[in-house]
């Protein structure tokens, strides 16, 4: 979904795509992103990722996104083979060859970024701003306080947080509202091009696992949310949401919180601002512009 | 606050205060509820609290209560002695004495009923439910994410939290809501009785705190909180509020959370509910149930 | 084994003996110590101790202690009857009572007296010091670095080492220095009394089960360590033994340590000693003693 | 003094040194590193390692190794430059370019090394083993359980244990036993070239140091340990080394025990072993060995 837009839009260059586990394991997540990005005639480089958190064991959430992480739906067999350099040496030769700062979209856990800063912090100057989809200001998925992303290698997501980049979080307050209706679906649907239908089946067969687990809302089965878009669409129009400058900062330890994002809203620590955390999109001109998109590259 | 309308409430038979360090030293803390009871009369036994939290070294909110907790406002000498009891010696005798279950409100740290319920768990039997003004499902006072009286004591909280009794957690998500604006304190100075001036006095004295710390949301100057007679007021009249019953377990590690009170909304966790945590107050009854008690006690 | 010297010594006047979980559960650990005074012929009051750790989940090591507790050896139906008093309650009141500061003697983990100084901390003054078995400056034998007990009960440890009462640590440091050679043993079974019977067949037993598990040294099958007898040993004949005032603290957290005794031998840290911690026995003295002691009980 | 024996070995073929923050800061090592080879008339890249640990704040044992880190011995200005690469980027193409595999020696934090595997695990088949020279089975010299180069970055080590790389762990436990006499130290000023006389004036100031400060076990003043050394020396002669398997896990969390290395000498964990903890070394023939090489350096 979120490379949908990423691809159509003009304002963005797509240099390079980067692999995480976390929503299934890397093999899965490799074949995706190759099989979507050459059903799209994308020539793109696609760079596998570090195979597991940095202390964690590895969770999977495999029963949210499918056995092979994109529903049930296929997809042809790819043209586009996997890049020989490794995602983090890719990240990084990427930024370095850059003459100008370049955004990363990041919609999973951060270990291959968090890998990336620290161990060449030398990049930092080359990168304009992180668009993070993960955490959460208030509550979580994972557990009451820890959003999925996060919760899967908080350590890396320290890294970053704690990394002088500067970052927009899409976190479950922005994302909960970032939802398509069924009738707006129904509409997708009337599209009737292979892709549309290709991305309305991904979006109802999420919709009918929402249903059999405890993991998404009560209303998970009327709508369905675009978690991940969010992260693409403010890059491309920042216009969209609202949010505020706060202090965030992960907590890595802790016995029940572990995971946490803690979103200094009311000022209360006295430290500087690290990253904008959205709360609010225009949910209409959301789903347009990606109805838009998928019109587009389909 | 709080005492004022748990003495005047026929419903109530207060048997017993105790102190708590926390909003002040134990001396002071004694003092006030010395002075205070005996001001309006009342003949109660009043037992000294343990002196510092469990682990953690006393953090005291002076600078939110004032040098002398109660503002500046000053109360006679009083009639009252300190009670040659320790709080946890007492609460346990009166617990043990009476021949039906008795409510707990508490409204500061934890530490003397956590004391109590960990050495003495022959007296759970005898507790109907704890009344507590504490923690938060949302954001904190202290910390991002945690309240002030938990956050003192964290591992009191956790004893209590944990120990089969059920709770009634009257957080910031409705002390937030139980304000009295200023046009209403204004009709409390109207009654122009000693002990409502002295009561409007003391609001006044918060108020003008507030504008001073960071400790109070921006808001405060223009109402006050009486976060503490939630606490009081739903055991007198619980159908002025409504709550949740969920899962709610404290955090006593953690770099950044330490102190949070993880309310599980979400049955995320699959844990059985131990309280219930207050969401909505109806202001309005509220603020005229505790006018209604100076009015009486005055 | 520690009560027989206990009983045996003019010097002690037992008044009280509590149990704690840990070794058994506690209906076990009851059942031993009535069964085991009454065979004794003593008139001692026993008082049933707090049935679990004060945040952790009971951990039990009946694979070391047999089933009953006390190997395969059985003891008649006992005189004695339980006390009508807690453990905490009845410490409390003995030492409230006595015109003189009383010694504390703990073999297994702390959590009856941490509850006790937590939720009393009146009865400190009535405390000569508290004679502990438990422990170790190096190394443990549950974890890399904790020694059974206090890895049992770490927080209330915590509070007991925090308490400012002195303390006597007989750590594995110098427990596994007091022990008996099957030679000795051969010698207490020469003896021939019932009782001399009684504790060889139970020697024997842990060192039959020593063989079966990894809990202890590679050693064991050649010897038997009395552990908790070192904590008796040393109120009655502290020149039997040698130690060092450190500063002693307990690692509560710790993904690794929790449960740690952390001895500050080479004064790193700077703070204050708060325990001598016993390194070194007069081997052949402190089983001389003992089957002094079994001898005249027998 | 580990360089000397390092360049005076023909066993050694040194390509790469990299310097770590923590003795000083990275300004003085590099400079240090620089003027030490230069001196020596060594061409070897040498490379800028990451400025801080991965997420504590640096502490910098300044008193013990003087503002120099040199004691107060003067090199002349060097003729190496610094290396263009950093030392993450340096040691990933060493390795990467090696035929065959390449033993790291590692005396100070382990962040370089912990980036580099966590960023780059592709370098690991390259990697014979890390001879490391931190840690500790028994005690610390920085808190009671903790090592000075493990404290500095206990995240990093972590990375390091966890690599599954093999490791030598030269700690404490060795390198204690690894002093020169102060008799010894005269017969070095005896060799009486230049070299040596700046060698034995940077050992006369550590001695000297050790008076001033708590750093240092008691008989500091008499002789002076070659800590570091030790990882080299095991590399060119393990024979005069022994040690064990173990499983060595770092403590990263803990209120008191975070950069400890739990050692389970006693297979207590049941896990594999990751690392050789060494314990014994033939002092006479090491303090034999650095001597000719600092004769032959000179
Ligand atoms: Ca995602
Ligand atoms: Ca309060
Ligand atoms: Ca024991
Ligand atoms: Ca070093």
């Amino acid at each position: 979904m979120a490379m949908t837009l990423a691809f159509a839009r003009p304002e963005l260059d797509v240099k390079l795509i980067t692999t995480e586990a976390g929503n299934q394991t890397q093999a899965k997540t490799v074949a995706n992103a190759l099989a979507f990005a050459s059903y799209l005639g994308q020539d793109v480089e696609i760079a596998k990722g570090l195979d597991r958190p940095m202390f964690k064991a590895l969770e999977i959430a495999a029963e949210v996104h499918g056995n092979s992480g994109l529903g049930d739906v296929e997809f042809p067999v790819p043209m586009l083979e996997l890049s020989a350099r490794t995602a983090v040496e890719a990240m990084k030769q990427v930024l370095m060859d850059s003459p100008e700062p370049v955004v990363l979209i990041a919609t999973g856990p951060l270990t291959n970024i968090g890998a990336l800063l620290f161990a060449h912090p030398e990049v930092k100057p080359k990168i304009k701003f992180i668009s993070y989809m993960g955490g959460a200001a208030v509550g979580g998925n994972m557990t009451p306080t820890a959003e999925f992303n996060v919760y899967v290698d908080p350590h890396a997501a320290n890294l970053v947080f704690r990394s002088g980049v500067p970052i927009v979080m899409s976190g479950l307050d922005v994302t909960h509202k970032a939802y398509v209706t069924l009738e707006e679906l129904e509409e997708l649907e009337r599209m009737d091009t292979d892709f549309a239908l290709k991305v309305a089946a991904m979006m109802r067969f999420y919709i009918k696992q929402a249903k059999q687990t405890a993991f998404h809302p009560a209303d998970s089965e009327k709508c369905i949310r675009l978690h991940d878009l969010c992260a693409v669409s403010y890059v491309v129009t920042p216009e969209l949401f609202e949010g505020d400058d706060c202090c965030v900062e992960i907590e890595t330890e802790g016995r029940l919180t572990a995971g946490t994002t803690v979103v200094d809203y009311a000022q209360l620590s006295g430290k500087t601002a690290n990253a904008k955390v959205l709360h609010t999109v225009d949910r209409e001109k959301f789903v347009a512009q990606f109805f838009g998109a998928v019109e587009k590259m389909g």
